[in-house]
């Protein structure tokens, strides 16, 4: 039984990260409200989750640090090694452009490039953990980690009253689960997949966490095989909706993003404005909604012609 | 003898404009403030002088409005004709790259693209005015621009408190003589404006606006020949100080906000930033300092690589 992540631990995880994330900032667009977390060090919510639960781990090992990423999850580490002194390595499939991995390495993550795919990255990446014995930190399924993607959520809440209804992608679900867990029924959370990588969608139909396929233009972000088990106790719990977009909604609201504010986002990054657009998610007349637009780690020549 | 643009003017131009401007937002960036003005409607804070210029004319010519630019005066009279169902015409050089035309076009002005440089696009424009009796829009020597400029500073005061100081570029003083103008001698005001182009500089030591060369990265934006004379008559009383960029310098700090914002500013919005971070300003310990991050006409090929 996983216990929930709640109000009190996303208060604690406040607390604890302090100003080490940055208040990233909310702008008016129509009758839309975009928050635009990807304006967040390392380029995405992670670092949120990545602090609470580094900060939160009483005996970090002398190796430090380890994970497989080749997207925000290792470059949020990255970060929160380099600013807490830690040390972390990261493996990286060799199927991720180099643009990624810069965004790693600047960080001051050691950076292992790994011959293949995710798969083989993650295959690496234990068996180095068997010999350094570094604490691996997973992307999302981790109660800590949860607890500070929601930080998200009560920030905005001292930004912005009276919101009716958030909309946030979701991949393995923790970002969503940290929203859904601070504004429980108090507001409408809804949750964006891609078409092409639907685990939250698939563990509603089935009533618990399924193995799914990936793929499409956000995966690299938000193809998750799977609902972690921690963000899917919250999410079955306080998530109001699930809908879907396609790869073309999905391009055009990064295009459309920077067309209005000059913003390079990532495809799970657009992904919630473009429910909006395509009519997934459509507000009632006066509904204030929240769009979080949360990722940038994208290559501008994917989106500007 | 030119009339001071005053507060009051500028309260004024808040209620005109109302919510045709975007509340744009402020971020913390360590010790500093940025006031994210280029994501302003248009991509700069152009738009707001644009607006109360405009909506202050109570007699429009059928023919609508007609400007000579190649970059943000064009896109933010466009918006402002566009949003406001007034016909508006921009003749812009051969020589300004595609991806501004673009810009100016999306938001449904008539561009003519002119052979040769920004004077012979003034000398088409000119030959057109005559001929239809449109109205010229001064890209920053009126006014209403002036005032319209300065409800960045009103907002800005609206957001954060304890403003010590306000670094603002400036090009033919339009903007920053808004901001001089709101805050007075309350705020410390000073002026960044890269080696290449220093009309404010030079107006400083001759005591009034004498024409100086310009050149440099920057000078699409802040290029400006001589410094207005409305705008003058504000800076004179209101700015502090006024310093001075390198090229290297303002390419710096549009890399530094690519790499910690992921955002695409353009080499006249950075060089507030760059001001700082090459020491031509240095803030005493504790002082709370705004930089003005002001316009995005940039393509990220020349600032991603």
């Amino acid at each position: 039984m996983t216990e929930l992540v709640n109000p009190d631990d996303i208060e604690r995880a406040a607390e604890r990260i302090g100003q080490r994330a940055r208040r990233t900032p909310v702008i008016e667009y129509g009758a839309l409200t975009l928050k635009l977390e990807l304006m967040q060090h390392a380029g995405s919510f992670k670092t949120r989750g990545a602090l609470n639960r580094v900060l939160g781990e009483t005996d970090l090992p002398p190796a430090g640090l380890i994970a497989a990423s080749g997207g925000n999850h290792g470059a949020a580490l990255s970060y929160v090694g380099g600013s807490l002194g830690v040390p972390t390595e990261i493996f990286m499939p060799s199927t991720s452009p180099d643009i990624k991995r810069r965004n790693i390495e600047r960080f001051g993550a050691t950076v292992h490039v790994i011959e293949g795919y995710y798969d083989d990255a993650q295959a690496a990446a234990d068996e180095r953990r068997a010999e350094t014995g570094a604490l691996q930190i997973h992307p999302f399924d981790h109660h800590d980690t949860v607890a500070g993607q929601g930080t998200m959520a009560r920030e905005l809440e001292q930004q912005i009253g009276g919101i009716d209804t958030i909309l946030v992608a979701a991949g393995g679900g923790g970002f969503i689960a940290g929203q859904a867990a601070w504004f429980r029924d108090r507001v409408r959370v809804v949750c964006v997949e891609p078409v092409t990588s639907q685990c939250v969608r698939a563990a509603r139909v089935h009533g618990e966490p399924v193995p799914v396929p990936v793929g499409g233009v956000a995966a690299d972000s938000l193809g998750a095989k799977q609902v972690g088990a921690v963000p899917w106790a919250v999410i079955r719990e306080f998530v109001d909706d699930a809908v879907v977009v396609d790869d073309e909604a999905i391009r055009s609201a990064q295009r459309e993003l920077w067309d209005e504010f000059r913003l390079i986002v990532e495809p799970g990054g657009a992904a919630a404005l473009s429910a909006i657009r395509a009519g997934a998610y459509v507000p009632a007349p006066g509904e204030r909604v929240v769009v979080a637009v949360c990722g940038s780690n994208a290559d501008p020549a994917t989106i500007v012609s």
